[in-house]
């Protein structure tokens, strides 16, 4: 199955951190992309793309100004994270049914009623405000039950060795011969 | 089980809606306080409250100045999540057995190292980048196994009708006769 995120209504300045922070959390939890839309915002997707440079994987970072036509047009099944949905527990298992193209729409402050209407579900982690950021990652990792916690990312410069006391990082010799000096 | 959330090193402005997105997921999945520490800010204790006075339950938040002390005097169990320590889904089950109060700590960008020595456990929910708002709430909905999702919070004056389509909100009558025009 493969997870696109789409961010809508992102706003420079007030909302950099909250949509690093939902791109960093769509990227840990298995989603394949993320889709910025609302303000460009040519920082984010640089601080994104460093992270994928460092830590691995292939994980796609795009804007998309008409977010409107880009939900339209999407073939797969459209997930809208609120907490005004159905309970998550209720439709997991209906998605992990459908045949792969998963998009999981998160808003930032205020969402168009338009996105209600345009997705396949409405789905809440909680019926309770907290944050798009919680309400990605528990998505993902009840969609994926917990597997994406054991994912490798590949071609990372950095990878953790888990530790219970202290901070083990590896440098990986590849993309360390590979681009010397670009940390 | 009781569960505190230790939100360290907090900055005024550049922390705002990152440590307030902690505090609700930290009350959403089933946390019972917040203790924040670093700069003091209380605007961000205000809104907090303001949720709880919305949307029910009886969530604590309180600052605390000295988190050293505050983490060395608290008796029950001390987990620090980092992305650099043991896999949750590794010592989730030891912290099952403990006998009650579970104390989470979650770091700002920089975390002092003594936080690594002063913890029973240093634990991450995954060994990737990503946030401490979906690592409070994976950490939370794994430790509480799903279930803080069926949790009412009593007392609130609104509460949510989980809806396919829409908004659907039920503002409580005890609490709209209790305090009128306060919305």
């Amino acid at each position: 199955m493969r997870v696109s995120v789409l961010r809508l209504g992102h706003r420079k300045g007030r909302d950099a951190r909250v949509t690093t922070h939902v791109g960093l959390a769509s990227r840990a939890f298995g989603a394949g992309r993320i889709i910025l839309s609302g303000d460009r915002d040519p920082a984010i997707m640089d601080s994104l793309r460093k992270v994928v440079e460092n830590w691995g994987g292939d994980f796609g970072i795009s804007y998309e100004g008409d977010w409107q036509a880009f939900l339209k047009g999407f073939s797969g099944t459209k997930v809208h994270l609120t907490m005004y949905g159905l309970p998550v527990y209720q439709v997991v298992e209906d998605l992990r049914q459908g045949d792969g193209e998963v998009l999981l729409v998160v808003g930032a402050e205020k969402v168009p009623g338009l996105v209600y209407e345009l997705v396949d579900y409405n789905v809440s982690v909680t019926n309770q405000p907290h944050s798009e950021v919680s309400a990605v990652a528990v998505f993902l990792d009840r969609l994926f039950k917990g597997r994406e916690l054991h994912r490798e990312f590949p071609e990372g410069k950095r990878r953790i060795v888990p530790s219970a006391k202290g901070k083990e990082v590896i440098m990986q010799p590849r993309a360390q011969g590979g681009l010397p000096g670009n940390d």
